[in-house]
């Protein structure tokens, strides 16, 4: 590598799939920042879901649990607020005070514990079974999602955003954006591509969540990223899966 | 407070559960720290849930989304890894070189997604509805739980254990005891309560996973704390519930 050249940061994340991995594309992409997506390079040159399985069985030591992976010189981060709480301060996309940063990080956190719950609601029984096999069971669970957990917690962002004196609303955490930001810009755009009918019910009580959304996505590189063949589709293979049978917002739960 | 009165961390969790506060309880405790587990106290001293429901409702700027919460002067964190990775550091209980803290937050972080997915194996459909409301479907979670995400999980945490050279698998991280080591005995012991048969058929292939929890129980403040009152014993209102016909080794997912 030459001197004077940054060492670019590699990404280990399905291919297929924005994922979780999105979460830190948007953060490389946002930064201008130089980094590898590795898995979606060609096997011939190092690339393929074959890398990540080289560094999950590979490694001694700590290995990672499951992708995204970062990988940066000597260092190996996995766990998506592990690796967002790392890189985005050294691409100024975090608070810089220690208050800023721990909310910032407990955003995150409360952030990815809905990711989870949104995988779920199309696999409440387990991730070894298909959709098909548990669509019974994930009818029932998406009623409860579109009827309290899916308000709660678009309530609890919406109202942290109107909280945020410091940026009369706009940003989630201090004056500026912040990784925050480019989570709920994907988190909205997730749910408006599998729930689009839940969404636009709760739309009208989620103006900062919209105006932030809209915000992010005209930012130039971010607009760039995902005007681009970088940014993978959504499809039925990841977090967010639109089967409309899943997006009914007038049942209540039972 | 006077001068030199180092001050008492304060925990707001619900008194009346183990549940994730217990992850924050274990590491005071190790520590030996001045605490105050606010809602064990008589609401006439400003304890009970009200103490937590000011926090959650009353506050300005980024609210906690739920407990535990840990406040410590003007500071007041949320989300248990984000509480861990700030509290463990002070206390000690955690690595002191970079790469250490970031593996310990990444299996913090993944043992709390396991900690998630073992609370819905009695709650796949919605916390909102009782366990008798979706029992049918805990009852098949409960066959692919035992069948392929306990053993992959707690194979995962062994292969850390073993695979740590600095502390010949004596503790996760590095060579002294952190809060992983502590969670991973929290975790050992509501899988014990909740699941003892299923348990039992794995722990032949998970040595150092038994032997570091009976060696965190043995250590002097652990065991005067397990035999206090502050401990408060398992029950059916927490994350790790015992209800037998969830603990069944012998079936097969389907």
């Amino acid at each position: 590598m030459n001197a004077g050249q940054p060492r670019p940061y590699e990404l280990l994340y399905w291919p297929s799939i924005q994922g979780r991995g999105e979460l830190i594309r948007l953060v490389l992409e946002e930064a201008g920042a130089p980094y590898v997506d590795v898995a979606r390079l060609p096997e011939s040159e190092g690339g393929g879901v074959a890398a990540i399985l080289r560094v999950l069985k590979g490694r001694t030591g700590a290995a990672p649990f499951a992708p995204p992976i970062l990988r940066h010189g000597d260092l190996l981060l996995w766990q998506t607020p592990n690796i967002l709480a790392w890189l985005a301060p050294r691409l100024s996309l975090a608070p810089t005070d220690e208050g800023g940063r721990l909310t910032a990080n407990a955003l995150a956190l409360t952030l990815a514990d809905f990711l989870s719950e949104i995988h779920d609601v199309h696999h409440p029984i387990g991730v070894g079974l298909y959709y098909e096999e548990q669509k019974a069971e994930a009818l029932r669970k998406a009623r409860c999602f579109a009827a309290e957990r899916l308000p709660k917690f678009l309530g609890y962002f919406e109202r942290s955003l109107s909280d945020n004196s410091a940026s009369n609303g706009k940003y989630a955490v201090g004056a500026s954006l912040s990784y925050v930001d480019l989570e709920l810009f994907q988190l909205m755009a997730g749910l408006e591509y599998a729930f689009p009918r839940t969404l636009a019910t709760l739309r009208p009580t989620l103006p900062r969540l919209g105006e932030l959304a809209a915000r992010v996505a005209a930012r130039p590189r971010i607009a760039a990223y995902l005007a681009s063949p970088r940014r993978i589709p959504f499809n039925q293979k990841g977090i967010f899966r639109h089967y409309p049978e899943l997006d009914q917002p007038g049942d209540r739960p039972g």
